[in-house]
């Protein structure tokens, strides 16, 4: 039985799986700060030859881009069987603040049943677990047992265009029967999760200025425009203090969700809520009245302040009335709401909030659309009795708050079912300081994908 | 006539006193700023130099505070006459950003009719202009013709708590028939002024705080509480767009102006509309309808953030919802507004404006009194004749929009009239990028001091 020498060289590869792991995480693969760059490429290097060496896939490619590398593998030599296309990034989010780390974000650190390090969760841990898989098969059956391409791209943390420029110009080379994707969680601990849906975003900023210089409040207090003041308005005035984005054109592009389907989010919020207050160090969960935990926090669409800056922010006090401030936002999609379409509602938002003396200048940063998959195909029903073997309990079929943007470009364009098994927690501290992987789960995902391709 | 000898002294000497205006400016002796105590203390080491070597006055201490030092010099030896206690600052307010200076904040530099470095105006030209004049005095008539007392504090522009405490328990020490300050600015060039007003302050820290730690928005979008969004509601309730400030028993207890002094104030705007706008490179100059300018910039109290920090503000974009937030405000104040009182009405507000899931502590930085002086002093009179005498026109007697706290208490524990003589011109930027003096002000200020000591 092929799943019992699977579990059985995870299991005499415990160590050296977890060590590979770990030299993946060092590795300050930040793809969204320039000085980085060297280290995501290092990143990208350390999978090529993975691939390569490890995993023995014939094909091992490291595409150049306009931005960071794509790294490409294929093994098509099973012919008549379908064939799988593994998605997974590399590149993970900026470590600060890092005092808050318990140990440092790129030494990762093994802690009881968790390994820590920024990316271990995101996307490292669950996407290197994909790697790990073929290993597996390939040195327990000697090759694979569908086609497979690999697709790792180290921009997923900044905006992904240099796969959305590849996967739009290479869509017949990367022709695939189903798409598989380990980049989400489960809605709790032993709670194997299928995400159908993913909310899209757009990322933008809001730069407002005033004076020609930071001038005195003493003698401009009262006379002077003040960008951040009329920041705080905007923002005010973007999203009420009931949670609703003061933008009703918004609500009207969405598809609503089925009666079933607000059922099924409610029954969801109840499994979740003790977990979200207790990972996120919350008393409460506020938000939008009428609506349940789990549909707020995946199927609606979100209006968050991620960063605001301007003016004196030292010790002690200064009184200074800026000449510029700036706020970085988002808004998180559900379907139907295009990129596109919601950052012009924003700017013409913002340009309708402008007051006397302070011009807001609005810039889209990046975007990606929202997903909702059907969940009828086969490569799915695969995979979910894959994670029913492996947890002993049935799927939950879940939408997921956050966003991957190349899988709604998958949908589109390769016209493939997409398989998104969750593998983080939501304890995980994702985007957060002292991110962190459940090793169990590491190994489940090994397994998981490795009987995955096999039931296939 | 000691008019002329004292005119002649300071044409004899411009170089050297611009020179060593120059080596005080030099010094960065920035309060606010730990980095910089030691700067600050060589700051005051200076003046005690100066004040024994160049003046010669005959009792010069470095007074010790909890704070930075006090400078204090005294000449008493004139029996029957006046004393006058002068009053000075030689800390300056950070530089930054430093990215916007033409020349090094603290490298003095002379560009035509100006000199350009941090503190040039603020307060160390104006300052060491009284230095310069008792120098002058002394060396034309061999001793200074009234009592001085000179005391000069290193806080001005932190809070100035050591000079308020000195002042408090020292007050018996201090006392003289009036009170001479060069810390304010002329309504325009060539207009001399004499200041009769100054706001009060409050300087508060509003720190908003949710989860234990920063989370990503992709899994807490639309359920957790965001601190950077509850800033923004509070500080928009806080002042409304028509530039109204939402605490409506700060209004009940400011003294109304009369009719006169409203007049006068409209008459002002018309001098001064065009300056404010060159000089803050702004197009217009917004706030409350039905107030002229000279009004709201200098009899109205104000609300003005000045800071804002949190989340992720790097380059590039980054979906956390921050745990922390914070808002650097203050309010100006009018005569009544006291700060203690303003306070509890601030952080009382902040607390009615506080959402689920954000607490919000309101720390008070530091505060000063209001302060309206009477014009029928003859200490008062004394210094419009010298101005007159220096520059050929009357006097315009104005408030001024800035605040110096230990005027108040000198008003108040002195019971002697303070004299504000201005000499800050309304392009000088200071708090500013390029802060600059005008020199012939410089030297005017010099000869006025004198003339004025003469004169009492």
């Amino acid at each position: 039985m092929p799943a019992n020498r699977i579990a059985e060289h995870v299991e005499a590869n415990r160590t050296r799986f977890l060590d590979e792991l770990k030299n993946l995480i060092a590795i300050p693969s930040v793809s969204t700060l320039p000085e980085h760059d060297a280290d995501v490429r290092r990143a990208a290097d350390f999978l090529v030859g993975q691939l390569r060496e490890q995993v023995g896939m014939p094909r091992v490619e490291l595409i150049e881009t306009a931005g960071h590398p794509l790294v490409y593998a294929e093994a098509m030599d099973v012919p008549g069987k379908p064939t799988v296309l593994i998605y997974g990034h590399y590149d993970v989010q900026p470590a600060d603040p890092f005092e808050l780390w318990r140990t440092p974000p790129f030494e990762p650190t093994v802690d009881g049943d968790d390994v820590r390090g920024r990316g271990a969760v995101d996307d490292k841990g669950p996407m290197f677990a994909t790697l790990k898989a073929l290993e597996t098969l390939m040195q327990t059956e000697g090759k694979l047992p569908v086609n497979v391409r690999v697709l790792i791209e180290g921009e997923e943390e900044s905006g992904g265009a240099s796969i959305a420029e590849y996967v739009k110009s290479h869509g017949g080379a990367l022709q695939a029967d189903c798409v598989l994707v380990l980049d989400t969680a489960m809605i709790e601990k032993n709670m194997p999760t299928i995400s159908y849906g993913l909310r899209g975003i757009v990322y933008a900023e809001i730069i407002a200025r005033g004076a020609g210089h930071d001038l005195h409040s003493g003698v401009y207090g009262g006379i002077a425009p003040n960008p951040l003041q009329a920041l705080a308005w905007v923002l005010s005035d973007l999203k009420g203090r009931d949670g609703r984005i003061n933008l009703p054109e918004l609500y009207k592009m969405m598809q609503p969700l089925t009666d079933d389907e607000r059922a099924a989010l409610a029954r969801q919020s109840e499994l979740q809520e003790a977990g979200f207050l207790t990972a996120g160090g919350l008393k409460e969960l506020p938000g939008e009245a009428n609506y349940s935990i789990a549909e707020r926090a995946s199927a609606r669409p979100t209006f968050e302040v991620h960063g605001v800056c301007g003016g004196f922010t030292g010790e002690g006090a200064k009184t200074v009335i800026p000449a510029e401030a700036t706020a970085k936002v988002s808004l998180r999609l559900v379907p139907n709401q295009t990129p596109d379409a919601v950052f012009k509602l924003l700017a013409k938002r913002v340009a309708e909030l402008s007051v006397p003396g302070v011009t807001m200048e609005v810039r889209d940063l990046h975007g990606g659309d929202a997903v909702l998959l059907s969940l009828e195909s086969s490569a799915l029903k695969a995979a979910a009795t894959a994670l029913e073997t492996e947890f002993g309990k049935s799927v939950t079929y879940a939408r997921e708050g956050g966003s991957i943007p190349v899988v709604a470009l998958f949908d589109e364009v390769l016209h493939a079912p997409v398989v998104m098994l969750g593998f983080g927690l939501p304890d995980d501290n994702l985007h957060a300081p002292n991110e962190k992987f459940y090793i169990p789960n590491y190994y489940a995902a090994i397994r998981t994908v490795a009987n995955f391709l096999t039931l296939l």
